[in-house]
This record gives structure tokens, sequence and C-alpha cells, in this order.
């Protein structure tokens, strides 16, 4: 469903043609001071215009329509939303019959029996996560202390994929230091199971790996194993990507994200015309991201954020001064 | 927490030198026919014995206790449990002041605040799985038509490490065909999203990638995007591992998770003494699987048949006959 | 928190004196045929206008923001809200200090430790059971064979209430008819736990009771238990109000809710000062409803139309012929 | 479901002539100190044998299976169960065809499409309720500062019912007294939701009413409110029953419920014979609870305990220390 965390709640909405996106956000603690300009700034980072990614300009206003008063939090849920304004659905009228390959289009025809709205991806549309990041930016209000960097590298040489109509993927990975010890709520919440949750619901990721990940099965037991070194837990090397047992154990998260190529190409592609059931050429006009992967570490930390914040209000709930 | 699904529902526990470890399952459809001689089949397949796996051979005699009648399901919860036989809690004494590294000893320390059954990693233990083997198993009959099949490679040379007494990890590679298109919850709860988050609750795994995976990464859309070819959902290729936008295509789902060799191996190593905050060297005694990945794919194949199960469920629930 | 349900789920936000009001839906199969003027006319029912409901005449003109497409739901999030238009917040500027006895403000004070929005109540505001109104339309749609009937008896002479400033509360009385049995999901989730789980978030409800209700505590078995007529599960009397082990049993569903006057009086009270600690008497300014009872069926009706889709829904998912 | 809670996590099993009953508890802070001996003797009020319960003395030695280490709460799951002894499915397989009436016989029957186990009413045996008073054991230790009594009122002639082979019902009072103010979590989970929900879930429960209830339907504004006193939130009177917008307001929180006489009556019954299709008379055999209410106040301390835990849990977890 469109619904993520325990207590500190995610609730998504929104059609990348319809009135608005954006996001319900719930068990947020009262009295966290918003500053709006701030949500701006971040906001920023997610947005098109650098080389290889579209030039469609989406003006990105928030509207924070509730849960705040004199300019904190209330703890009564917040709502922000983005209305829509650029768009036009004349392209995707002219390709509704013949879904775009590597696109949502035929599985969402297939699961919504034909009612889901198709224009842009609709529901599917990476312009979702605009109220990820809103959502991330709260969030990490919460977990102030921490600190989460994400950095991407192209899959492909970029300016090429832009000249050939094409488009090329990479790899994020993102370092979360000043961890605490004690995040993670085994059996299925660890900490792995909640953020690779979270993050493959990020459009277009299909692999997640912690510290070693893949690399870390060539390895050996007294290869990977990381010694462990004082009392905060500190290890001397990473292997683990700080994390043992589904908690977190002191040392940096560490973990790096697959990103395939974006499915909007300019090229021409095959697929089947669902009127007729027969293979059909199509080319996709208008202007697309040739690597959007360059706007997804911001979207990526906020995935962090809402993770840990979740966990930091489980940890404090579950802390033994209860008792 | 030890919970999973929306409508088939699994709850975890116990610990590895306790009473006992097992499942409760909820949300099951009353009238399934239950033939215990099968489930003791399939656990058998998870047991230890098999060259590079501990030579402790537990007796994983399951019971079903609630929600059967006349071998059928009720409707009502599913209590199984196995009772801990041959549990020998003394190693674990020697080493409750010495987390042992890359298992979960020290960060339940620090997350429980001491108070966590430390024997045989308690909770954290691979025991634990069982109860993932018996959900899997009534899961299974939920998705019938379904084939899942898990194959492991070791990512190493399993007779030297049992003779160095060291460890190995691995892949375990998951096709799941006969996939109807369709399932998945996006935005949070995508297919790939359910899978790993219940697939990271696994001990030992730290990586999934759906499809081509991290290798796509370095692909262009045109070379990764897959011709869609009939009415079906059947595509030329299949670099998205049967999935788009986080829901089924139709196509087979494929995916493959990175085991990090296991962490008890009879090499010395070096951990910090938690009582006088100094640096210790330590080895661990008593048998440990060299290869315990050769015990997953039965255990992946269970988490795959939960997962599919609940979405199942949910697509039935929300199937456009409703109304 | 501010969700409900499983499968169709609603989540409520918004405060009286904020930007908006409204609700977001989830879970909502794709294809429903959705008429917005129809939605208006069921708004009509729960207006203000009556003679003891307040002049404060609202426009509540909702707004269908997502989810929709060809007037047909799509099976993603639907995104409902009403701006807040007629709202003056200068009388609650004078009262901020001074809780006003019977609403929520002393005890939202504490919970929020100050940072509520007391403006009109805030998101404790009766004007947010707009949103629950929206829903209950949706859902019904789901179980639009069920008929649901609610009617209100004034505890008091209203016109007496209206002169003296006071208020005056009352009984809503349901009746469920058309109503198949099988619903109710035990043991935790019986229809009468989940109704009155969500009547009890309806501002001013104190009190639910089922069939013979408080009555039948009275009564001895032989007279309350009633006899079993046909395999429709029809019964000659209908003391256990269409519910047996939490479950419907065919017959009508019968319950009652109890009123409580309306908090808000222009007759002096006596509360608190929260600076000085002091006693100090108040009087609030301004219209207000005499008897919100009369405002209260179609709201009664919506909740019961959430509880009985979403159980709706699971009842699909786990029928037997899932298998 | 059979699971209630966000944080402090109940699920139930189980069935009346199965093999055992009892109840998995999740999210329970580590470090809670357990004397089982304590148990016992709480399950010594719920047991039969008082003037008017049943003659059949079940011994209800409740088995800790997991979650316990050194006499203290893991962290871990803490799986109870009770084995079943004394009983005798034989007078149920004579009744499997007649559904008793007042009992869940018919609708479990049209609800699991005839799986249900129907001896001794299964999985919605009163039986169940031995696992409510276990976890409530436990919860109670989350908020040992809070005093929850309860006093049961029989609705009729006890010893009367007992020669007369019938049952009496009654009322439960409840008073939870050191009730801190800012429990609860609106707009769905208020106080009062929360706690109908779990009580509404205990066999017999046909009402519940905080405060005046009922008869508060009857009171004018005026008559009604509670006169603020001082800084601690304490009311000249206590018609809201220590609720006010679905918060505790810091005075004892006042409710009642009403309990239906037991089902099971020693007179003939009519009903209907589900292979036939005609209707039959009826009489039960066996020792039963003439008056089974004798032995609820026991269950309604604990479903208290239960919500107020999970409530304190989510209070701790949202306070504004967090930031």
């Amino acid at each position: 469903m469109n619904s993520f965390g325990r207590i500190f709640r995610v609730h998504i909405f929104g059609e990348s043609h319809g009135d608005c996106v954006g996001v319900l956000l719930d068990g947020v603690p009262a009295g966290i001071k918003i500053d709006q300009k701030e949500l701006r700034a971040v906001l920023e980072k997610r947005k098109a215009g650098l080389p290889g990614t579209t030039k469609r300009m989406e003006k990105d206003i928030p509207n924070i329509r509730t849960g705040l008063f004199k300019d904190k939090t209330t703890g009564a849920p917040i709502l922000i939303s983005f209305d829509n304004k650029s768009k036009n659905s004349r392209p995707y009228e002219e390709l509704k019959d013949t879904p775009r390959p590597g696109h949502a289009d035929f599985s969402s025809w297939i699961k919504y029996f034909g009612f889901n709205d198709y224009r842009g991806a609709g529901h599917a549309s990476g312009r979702i996560t605009l109220g990820l990041v809103c959502a991330g930016w709260i969030a990490k209000k919460i977990v102030k202390g921490i600190r989460i960097e994400s950095q991407f590298f192209a899959g492909g040489d970029i300016k090429k994929a832009i000249k050939e109509k094409d488009s090329v993927g990479g790899i994020v990975e993102c370092r979360i230091s000043k961890m605490p010890a004690g995040f993670g709520e085994p059996f299925f919440d660890s900490i792995e199971s909640l953020l690779s949750h979270a993050l493959f619901s990020i459009p277009g990721v299909k692999g997640v790996e912690f510290g070693a990940g893949f690399e870390g099965a060539l390895m050996t037991g007294s290869q990977y194993n990381d010694a462990i070194l004082d009392l905060s837990g500190k290890t001397r090397t990473n292997n683990a990507g700080g994390v043992n047992g589904g908690i977190s154990n002191g040392n940096d998260i560490l973990f790096r994200i697959a990103l395939r190529p974006a499915a909007s190409i300019g090229i021409e592609q095959e697929t089947i015309d669902l009127k007729t059931g027969k293979m059909k050429k199509i080319k996709i006009k208008g202007d697309h991201d040739a690597c959007y992967g360059l706007r997804v570490p911001v979207i990526v930390n906020a995935v962090c954020s809402i993770v840990l914040a979740d966990l930091m209000l489980s940890r404090k709930a579950l802390c033994v001064q209860a008792h």
C-alpha cells in the first residue's frame, strides 16, 4: 500500500498528470520547529535541470496545509501537497494502448484492470518522490544528530546518452555516520529490511547491498568478520556495513543501490498493441531524464531519515527506563 | 518487530537455547488440507548434516498445536513450535562478555540493555528460520500454481574452509515461474520491497538484486528495456526480473541474494571484553556450519511463498468484481 | 493515530481553523464509478443550518484531488480536502489559557505539550468528520447491497436549550439490514470491536450498545438467546443485535450510541487559568450547535460503511475458493 | 484478526478443545522482572469454581516458553501457552449440526465455510481469555503506577438461575485511578476507541459506556460539563469518565460494560438443523457457568492494562524531549 512506518507514518498520494502529488505524515512529535524555506532548499536538490535530467522545469512549490501552528508541528497529521502545473497529457494518450517497455504501463494495466491513470506513469511516476523528500526532511529533525550522505556514480557516459536519446543508470552509495548502536527491530524489522523495503519503493532501484555486499559473498569468515575494538562497538573493518543481526552496531551504516537506466528513451522500441494483440514499434517523444540518477541521492537520504526516525521513536518507546 | 504481512500474518518467536522456537500464523483461509508428513519432508531440506553444515543433528519435530481440525485449517491462528533438545549452553556462558565478531552479540547487548538471551545468539539464531519454513509451507498452498526454485552457489572452497575452521558465503539465485502479472502494492509495498524486507530478515543476507541488478546499472536504457512480445506480457529479455513499477509483469521473477560467510569460525579473533573494556582474543568452540548457505534455498523459497500468499490475498480482496 | 482499516484504509487530517480538513483513502478497488454531485448531496445532510445547529454556514465543497481518472477510481490513493473558509479565530485566542470544560482543550494541551492548534478545537474539531463522511460515501459503493439507517433521538428539549444557551445530547439508533452473515474477524476484530472503535472516534460519543445492550444484562439466558429459525440464520428475536461471537449472523445489526450534550454552551462555566493556576469563570461566545446530534446520523452511517467495506474486502480475501 | 496493539502487541491463539490456548506478546521492553508465581495468583481470580461458575476445574498452568532469561524479559517475543486437559468433546459432536442459540456456532459455520473447530466454541471459547489475562499481567508492569479496579454486579438472581439451569448477565464497572493525562491517540485511536475495541473482544460484552454514558445523553451541557479545578486537570464532577476528545484528562477513567447472560443453558431451546434445514429442539448438557460475569473483572483489568501499556509506549515515543 501507500503507507510506511509504525509510529512515524508516511502516506504517499498523487499522480504525475492529476491535480497534485504529496504526502500525509502522522506520528510526528509535537513542537518541532519548521522553516519552509529550508524545505525549498532541500527540494531544489531533487529538481530537474542538471545536464542529463529533463528540461521540463516543474515549479515544485510545497504547500504545508495541516499540522503546523505558529511554525511548529502540533502532533496532528501534516499534509504537504504540490500542485501539478506543467503537464501535457497528449503524448500519453497516443501511447495508451502501447505499454512502454521498462515502464509500469503493462503491469499497472493488468493490476488495476485498465482503470489506472496512465498519463506520465500516473501514480507510478518518479514525481511521487517529492512527497518522500518532504517526509524525509521532517524525519531528519527527529534524528538530527545522525549524518546521512549519498553520492551518485553514473553507470555510463551521460553526454553520449543524451546525444543518442538513450539513458544511463548507476549506483548510489550512502554512508550514515554518527549512527547510534541499537537501532533495528528483528526478526522482521531489521534495519536492512526496513531500509531495503523503502529503497525498493524508489522508482528504478533494482539492487541493495550493505557493507561488502555481493563481494562479501566471496570472502571467508576470517576475512569478513569485523574485529571489535572498543566499548562503542567500533570495528577495524566494516564489512557488515554497520549492521549485525539486523541491529546497528555503532559503526557507519554503508549501503549501495543499483539504479537501472531510465525506461524513457527516444529510440524506437518494440511492444504490444493492447487493442490488436500484435507487436508494434513505438518512439517516446518529449524531454526525459537521460540520467535521473543525478536526482536520486536526495531521495535516498530522505528514505534513510524516514526509516531511522521511525526506529528512533520505537527505541525511545521500548527503552528500559519505562519500568 | 516479529510480524510480517497484511492479511496472511506471520509471527516469529523463540530462542536457540530456550524452550522452543516456532511461528504463529494468522489470516490463513479455512479449509486448506494439511499433511504433517509433507512438512517434515520440507524441513528435512533445511536440516544440518550436509558436508559443510554443522554435525549437531537437531531433531526438528514440528508441533502443530492450534488452528487445525480434521486435518484442515479452521481459519483460526496456527501455532507451530519446535522443542529445543540438543542444546549445550556452556560455551556461551564462557563467551558472554566477549561479543563474537560478525554476530549480533554486541548490537543485541546494546539494544536490549544487556537483557538479551545470549546463548547461541538467542532470538537472533538461525534456528529461528524453522518457523519461516513452516509458514512458507502453508503459504505455498495459497499460491500453489506458482513455482519457486532457489539454488545456492558457494562463494569459496567449502572443503578448505572446513579444514581451516573457516567459513564461506555465497549466492542464492531464485526463479519464480508461472507467476501471474499484477502482484505488488505500490507505492511502498512493491513486490521488490516486500521480498527484500523478508529476505533481509534471513540471518546472513547482505544484498538483494532483481533481474540484471547491479550489472543493469552499467547498461543503457536501450539495452536494458525488455521488449514486450504478447498480451501475456512476455518479454524478449528479462532484465527487470519480472517486475515493473513494483508490480509483477507476467514474466519469471528473478533475484539473487548475497550471503556473508558464517560468523562462527574456529579461528582466533579479536573482540572487546565488556567487563574490562580491553581487547581480547577469543576462539569459538564447538561444531558450526562452514557453509550454512547450503541450507538457505529452502528458507528463501519459504520467504517467497509468504510474500506471494499475502499479495495474492490482497489481490483477491481488491479485484474489480467487488462492485 | 489518524488511520483506520486493514485493507480499505482511511487517513484523517486537518484542523478547524487551519487551511483545510479532509481524508486520504487507500486500498480502494479500481473501477468504482464516482459522481461528485452525489457526494455533495450526502454532505448536505451533515451540514449546519437545522434548528438547533450552528448558523455558521460552511460551504463544504469537497475537492477530490487524486485517485480518480475518467470518473472512476484508479486503485491509487484518493485525497479529498475541504478548504476552511468561514473561520474567525479571535474568540479562541481569548480562551487559549482557559481550557473550556467538556472540550479537549486541557487534555490536548497536556498531550501535545502546549503545541496543539487550539483554535476551534483544532484537530479535535467536529469538522474533522467531513472526511469520515467522504470515506463512508466511497466505502458504501463497496458494500452497496447493504442498507444502513440511523436516527437521532434528542435527549432533551432543543428549543429550550437554544433559548437558554445550553445544549442537549441524545441517542442515535442504527439498523444495518440486508446484512450478510460471516463478517467480523475475531478474536480482536469482532464486528462490535471495529464498529465501536470507529464510533467512539466521533466527537461526543460516550456509549455504544448492541442489540438489547445494557438492558440485556438484566435478562436471563433463556430470555436473551435468539432462537434460530432457518438456514439463513434468521432468529425469532434479535437481542444479540445481529452479532454472535463477534461475527454477523445474518440478522439486522442493531446498535445505539449515547451522545453527550455539546460542550460549547453560552452559559458561564468554571475552569482553570493555565497561566496563573487559579480558577476563573468563562463564557463561550459565538454560534454553536445546541444539538449537534441532529448532524450525527449521516456520520454514523459513514462509519458503518467504512467498517463493513473493510470487512467485506477481508472476507473476499479469505474466502475458501482461494485454494 | 487475532492481534491487538501498535507497539505492545498481543497475539491470541488456541481452541477450547484443541491442544492449547495462549498468547504471544511482542514489543515488550527488555529487563522487566517476571515472577511466575504472581501470574498463577492472577489466573486464580479468573478460575471456575465460584458459585455460579462451572465446576469443570481446569488446571490453568501457564507455560512461559520464550522471551525470558534469568527471570527477566529479553525484548524477544514471549509465548505463554496453557495445555488443555479436562476436555470432553463428545457433547459437541452431538450438537455439531444444531447451532446453539446465542453462541457463535452458526456465524462461525458461515464465516469459516464449515471448517471451524466447533468443539466447545473452538477459537470463540471464553477459555481464550486466559491469554488476555497473561498479556494484561505483563502489561501492568509497564503501567505499574496506574491502579485498575473492576467490580461485577449480577443482572439477576444467580442461585435461582443455577436451580433453573438458566443464566444471568450483569454489569462490570471499572475505575482506573492514578491515571496520567495525555493518553490516547486521536483521531481514531482515542482511549475510548481502543478500550472499547478490546473490551468488545471479551465474549459476552454487548455494551460499553464511559462516565455518565447513556444517562449523560439526557443531561444538558451545563449539567454535564465537568468544571476544571486545578492544573492537574482535576474536575468537580466526572461525567466525561476521565476522557475529553479521546485523551485522558487526569481524572479517573470510569466505564461500565454490559454482559449478556451466558448462552449455554440447560433449558430446551429452538434452533435449526443444518442438515435437514428444519427447526429442532435441543438441550445443552454438561456443567456451564450460570454467571460467568463473576470471572470477568480480572479480564477487564487485563484489557485495560494492555491498552494503557500500548498508549504509554506511544506517549514515550512521541514526547517532546525527542528533539
